[in-house]
């Protein structure tokens, strides 16, 4: 661990090249057998992806003290899970996006079939990375693979993505809308934290721990709605999404087209202004914390 | 535990209704928010299928004196995960399968991206049921969520399926026939005896453990072979799959189309035979993996 002040930046360029890295090394090779599996899972998770979920775990670790190898397998095995509803989201049954961070889908730059299988894999080989043994103890690592599976299961993620499936074409009001992406990125965003937490020993109901994962929900639904106002006026160059007003055109309900684009930033910034809120009795430690949740509400990508 | 001598007809009753109460215990009722997404994971899983592997699983277990209540989570995890392979696996961009047990498969039932997310959401829940606690060490759950992982993911049965569907249209060799349905099948058979060593905590390594590993790959691959004969020969009624010769027509490599239906049925003999070898060092308590690998050469659907 870094003992010298860091600041945000190098922080922020350093775990991007470390995650990587790690899911490089825990990915399978891509010689393999069977290879273009293979091949199509590294695809799917290298090389792009701006590793907020692994950003959002080695801060939350900075905050606590964590070594940082004791987060490695957690970020990479939230991050796999991460790639793989974007594989899956992006099917044709799904969303049938031809596009995604400017290159071509997995079952676009290989066939629907295997795209399916690659989210399959990446989603076991996210339990086997967390499951191997690491520096944590034994009884951790099952809260974190408990974690996980909570997160990304039907009562999480997965159970966000039906949600949004059904509501395709509905008007839903904002307490519905926010469940539902509660559900579908919020659950993962705070299993980032508590993944953190449990790295470090302390339990979620702490008075830090219930602090974190506060947090952690107000930055996950200030992610969501900057990723609607990005929908709606990003440019293509930056967000790498087929158009703008995508998500808007295939009726799919927003922030934006639920509250108007000027009432949608004032509610990201008031999220993002209650997020540092819980932070406020906290010192430098928080930092990266506290950054990680301006970059998500200031981003334009 | 029943200490009475036990038929495997009563023992085989009795375990195929208790994997169906635990799996129904286990599951999300189908009432919990979004209720249609855990109705179509308990239409997948409920009501239906052979449940050999938690048979496997049990006698295995019985095999090594374990208490069955360390069995049911196992045989539960790994009968989620068998299941969720066949609702991908009948997707239209797979194996484009109607019916599956008599009864429409998943996508058909509900549609095609409920039937990805039924998966994910089995898939994702099978690690969830091994890692909450229950009467084994934490040590040994997480050997059984790494066992587990390795035999579904794509150095196992997702790999098979890679490999099984890349092989359309070609013609396989017996060794690679044999690899590719070691991945796609024999690994979660394999697996069944695995978690029954790993709730016991006799190494894979051992004498005892080294010789079930290889009664069940014996098994695993007689269980396939009579698959092929079965598909080339079963009653519609019986199989419950849409039209005898599928396989063949779809012109996928089978030990039918290899061997020939007289020597496929010969081989398969001689498979069951080698696995009876393997435990003929046993006592009665190994008579129900006796009798379940009979079954599975044996059975006609």
């Amino acid at each position: 661990m870094n003992h010298a002040p860091e600041s945000f930046a190098a922080f922020r360029e350093r775990i991007v090249a470390r995650s990587e890295e790690k899911l490089e090394s825990f990915l399978p090779p891509d010689h393999a057998f069977p290879a273009r599996l293979h091949e199509a899972m590294r695809y799917s998770v290298l090389g792009g992806g701006k590793r907020v979920r692994p950003l959002l775990v080695y801060a939350t670790g900075a905050a606590l003290g964590v070594h940082e190898s004791l987060l490695d397998r957690p970020a990479a095995a939230l991050e796999m899970i991460h790639a793989y509803s974007l594989v899956h989201d992006d099917l044709p049954a799904m969303d049938n996006d031809d596009l995604r961070r400017g290159r071509p889908t997995c079952h676009k730059a290989y066939d629907e079939a295997t795209a399916i299988l690659v989210g399959d894999a990446l989603l076991t080989h996210a339990f086997r990375v967390l499951a191997e043994p690491f520096g944590v103890s034994p009884t951790q690592q099952l809260r974190m693979v408990v974690t996980l599976a909570q997160a990304a299961g039907s009562h999480g993620m997965v159970g966000g993505q039906a949600v949004d499936l059904a509501a395709v074409g509905h008007e839903l009001a904002q307490p519905a809308l926010e469940q539902m992406h509660l559900l579908k990125t919020g659950m993962l965003i705070r299993c980032a934290i508590q993944l953190g937490l449990a790295a470090s020993g302390v339990a979620e109901e702490s008075r830090q721990g219930s602090a974190l994962i506060r947090y952690a929900d107000r930055v996950g639904l200030a992610f969501q709605v900057q990723d609607d106002i990005l929908d709606e006026i990003g440019d293509i160059e930056q967000t790498g999404k087929a158009k703008q007003g995508a998500d808007r055109e295939r009726q799919k309900p927003g922030f934006v087209s639920l509250l108007g684009l000027k009432q949608a930033q004032g509610y990201a910034r008031s999220l993002l202004d209650e997020a540092l809120g819980e932070l406020e009795t906290w010192g430098k430690e928080a930092d990266h914390l506290r950054a990680l949740a301006r970059l998500i509400v200031e981003r334009n990508r």
